[in-house]
């Protein structure tokens, strides 16, 4: 397989699972309103339990329907499914520590955390899968280099369809 | 070679160079002042000619102590000498990119950017030597997750022992 599309049909459940939460999220917060010892919000009203579950439902669907387009990549319903719901899984972790960390630095909700946004679920969704299946360390090195610019045009993208109020 | 001694034995000339231009820098900006389109500055006095190509000496002298000390791991100096400056220059350019991305984000000079900060020297480090040497997807991933701790541990020993102002 070409390494630049294997590079991204590998990671496409975790791009799903991080950017359904635009659309799927709201509802109760994970964190369920509590405070750090610091005062401030756990992860803050932006991280709900319906983004997060949402998030790997539609990741681990998107893996299952890359199976049955192309079967012979993973070669097991079993192995596509489990990698594809660790990359969701991860993704959506790196999110929330992502979270974690910005309310610990006293950064607001929704406001640009530049590199962690773009980065933090990436490098974490990897992290996640590594034990059932990776990828090469230049289509790694491929991924950590345009999803940031990816990263950055969904999002003008959902804000020009008016699905998120500011453009990041 | 264990593979988590690996990691930081092939990153280690990319920490040196990151990490030098704290004690190293001073003197004429690379942008020599001048301002980019949208009327701030290119890269900041916080980057200067000194800081890089100091950076790019120490990194690169440190990969030729890292051969004479272990010659087996590269097995010629022309390859480990070759491997320390490009992780050097990456390490660098990296730095570099990140300052432009921070100015044009109208981020003063010394502001944290939470993951580029971390992961922009590192990421820019491993492209830049990857045509010559890399490491597999498991070390690159290693790596990924605990340099923000060093790179945080170090800056809080900078400022402790006031080589640095702010301790990011």
């Amino acid at each position: 397989m070409n390494p630049i599309f294997e590079a991204f049909w590998y990671i496409l459940p975790a791009y799903f699972a991080n950017s359904s939460p635009v659309v799927l999220g709201g509802g109760t917060p994970i964190d369920f309103g509590k405070k750090w010892r610091d005062g401030r919000r756990i992860f803050g009203d932006g991280k709900t339990w319906r983004g997060f579950f949402g998030g790997i439902t539609v990741g681990t669907v998107v893996g299952t329907i890359q199976h049955l387009m192309f079967p012979g990549y993973y070669g097991s319903l079993k192995l596509a499914v489990g990698v594809a719901f660790l990359l969701s899984l991860g993704a959506l972790v790196g999110d929330l520590i992502g979270s974690f960390i910005k309310r610990r630095l006293n950064m607001p909700r929704g406001y640009p955390a530049v590199g962690l946004d773009q980065w933090g679920f990436l490098i974490s969704a990897l992290c996640f899968a590594y034990p059932l299946r990776t990828i090469p360390t230049g289509e790694v090195l491929f991924l950590l280099v345009v999803t940031p610019v990816i990263h950055w045009l969904a999002n003008v993208f959902a804000y020009r369809m008016k699905w998120k109020n500011v453009p990041w």
